[in-house]
This record gives structure tokens, C-alpha cells and sequence, in this order.
């Protein structure tokens, strides 16, 4: 299992490129494979061809009307470990000792 | 007002690098500027000379006892815009017109 | 055609990783894939499905010995356009009016 | 010491932005700190806080007339080396033990 995180836009559709972010969660969030979205990309967990297959799979899909795209992305691999989305959050919280601000605790500030 | 979003790791320290990514979020912790910690780096914001002062501050800590460092980042500047770590967010899953796997509600699930 | 940049290295082997980026080069040379290579990764041009081969390819080579991998990348598509390892970088000479230090030109400098 | 490769674009500029990379070339170029432009972005070479203040010097130039900016960024440091532009590229071909294409080899045979 990897974690992708990556985050794809236009270079030719303006300021807000919101609306054609909105389009890759679309396909990540009916891929089935675990994911985070956050203000500056998203991060995927799976298999390395399942990740790839999203990857292209949005950039297939903003290429469609988007002549111009900038894509960055970081893999990350530990053979034997899955589920990391949230235990290499939580290791680093119990390495501190104390809670700090990932998005799920600022998040439920503002949501209470 | 920028985002800057980096994850820094050294490269000679084994497979688990946790307790020098949470002394870099301690270090954020303190710096006073808004910040979320996810599972593949940190994303703070302030202005250009804060967020790089941060940065620096988390190399030069690292680098006291370790001898490589690898570091990626990315920077998101919008002009007259600030208050982004939420609203980008938002603004994905307003333009999708349904909630998504942000950290923060994948988080609330799992605490409830 | 896409450009992809991306540099990949083992985090528990040791400050010095070149023997592992060598092994990737030699997957990259051996692929057919126009390519660059420079201090801070590996730039390959092709289809969006060759260059994902060669990365993946990369990546399970490296996951025989290392367990905990690192990668970074970047995907640069314009819609109609090949052949941009030279001339993204003409293109900028060009706006400038001057040559600059491309790898081409410093390089070849040290080696007259 | 560290290297620092980055790439900065405006998102709301069109297809083509060499004319805004060129200008953070320049800047670069007359900051007298050691560097090699390529296709997908420049390296720069120097102590933590130069490389950063080109960096900053790069985004504010940009800010000047584009309201929305991406950059993304990879720094490196390692204890006791510099020079490093070149002796990273030399040290995987001596692994190797063959030439590879390097910025620097592809060019000459361009421009014999």
C-alpha cells in the first residue's frame, strides 16, 4: 500500500480553479479507496496502480477542456503498513505528547 | 498571505522519522500561525516572511542531528485572500454540492 | 505527452542514496523515454501511461531492499505540445533575450 | 549548504508563462548564487537564508502583477558538502559506470 497525496489544476482557467478540483474529488471519491481532501491537495491510499489509475483517470478528465496542467504529488511507501491516513497523524500526536491542529480537531472546533 | 504546505524528513535516521516530524510541529505549534497537520506533510499560513521563517526554523532544528534532510513544499498565493486552511475546502465541496472525506469529518466519525 | 519529474529515495539507507537513484536511472535509460537527469531528479517525457510504468517501475525495483520509499513529482501536460525537455527551457532564454545556465551550458563549460 | 529546485506560475496567465518564468530567471541569474535551469524547474545553491530571500524575491516580482501564484518547491541539505549541482548528477553515472543523459550531455550533442 502507498498514500498519494497530489493536487492538479488549470493553468489557463483564472483565479478559481475550484470548480475543476471539485471534478478530481468527484472521480477520487467514487474510486472506493480511502482518501483526504485538505486545502492544498488530497491524499489516496492504495495500491500503487490504483493510486495511478486515479491519478490519470483526473488528468484525463481535466485535459477534456484544460489545455494547460500543473500536477504535483508525493508518494509514500512502508512495506507492511496500511491505514496511515490517520496513524501517521496520531504518531506524531503521541511522539508531542499533546493534541495538535490536523484538520479533523480544528475542523470539529468550528463545526461544534 | 500565502499557504505553505512542506513535509521534511531526514534521510538517515530509519523506516520511522515521527519524532523528528513532531519536534518540526512543535516548533509550528509555537510559531503562532494558524496550521493543520495530515498524514503527508503540514499546511500553515501567514505571510511569505513568516511561513518562510517557520521553515527555516524546522531545517535548522533537524539539521542539529541530522546530517540529510529532504524537503518538499508548496506554496498557494491568491491575492486580498486569507482564512484559506477552511475555505478552499469549502469551496470543493460547495461546488460539488455534497460533504467529502475532508480530515475533518473522517476524524469526527472516528472520535464519535 | 506529458513531462514528469519526480526523484525517489529510500529513507533508511544512509545519507547517501546515489546507488539506489542509479538503479533508477538504469530502469529510466533502459525504458526508451527521452530523458534528463539532474541534481534534483529525473525529468521523462511521454505518454501519461509510459511515464506511470516507468515510475511504478521504479518503485517496486527500490521496494525489494528498501522499506520505507520517499517520491516526489510533478506532471506538466500542454494540450498539442512534445519535445519539451529543450524547449521549455529555449522558450525562457528566448523571453530573456540571453543565455542562462541551463545543465546544457554550464555543463558543457566543464567539460571543455 | 542546500539545494533548493523550484517552479513558479501564475494560474491565471493563459497556456504560455515563460515570459513569467524568464523574469524569475533573471532575478536568479543576478543573484549570484550558483544555479541550472531546466524543463521543469531551477536549482539553486547556497545558505538556507539566500536561497530563501530569491525565493520570496521570485513570488513578490510574480505578486506584482499576478493575483494567483503556484509554486512548488524541494530543498536538500546535506552536513559538509556543496558543489553539489554537478557532484550528485557525477556520482549516479560513476554507480552506473556509464554517461546517461544529464542536461548537460543531451545538450552538447544538440549543439555540435
Amino acid at each position: 500500500m502507498v498514500l498519494l497525496e497530489f493536487s492538479m489544476s488549470p493553468l489557463n482557467k483564472g483565479d478559481s480553479v475550484s470548480q475543476y478540483v471539485a471534478r478530481s474529488i468527484d472521480i477520487i471519491d467514487r474510486s472506493g479507496l480511502d482518501y483526504r481532501l485538505h486545502a492544498m491537495g488530497t491524499i489516496i491510499e492504495g495500491e500503487i496502480d490504483e493510486v495511478l489509475a486515479v491519478l490519470k483517470a483526473c488528468l484525463e478528465a481535466m485535459a477534456a477542456d484544460c489545455d494547460r496542467i500543473t500536477c504535483s504529488a508525493k508518494l509514500d511507501y512502508r512495506a507492511g503498513y496500511s491505514g496511515r491516513l490517520q496513524t501517521k497523524v496520531d504518531s506524531v500526536e503521541q511522539k508531542l505528547g499533546r493534541r495538535v491542529k490536523t484538520l479533523g480537531s480544528a475542523s470539529s472546533e468550528q463545526d461544534s
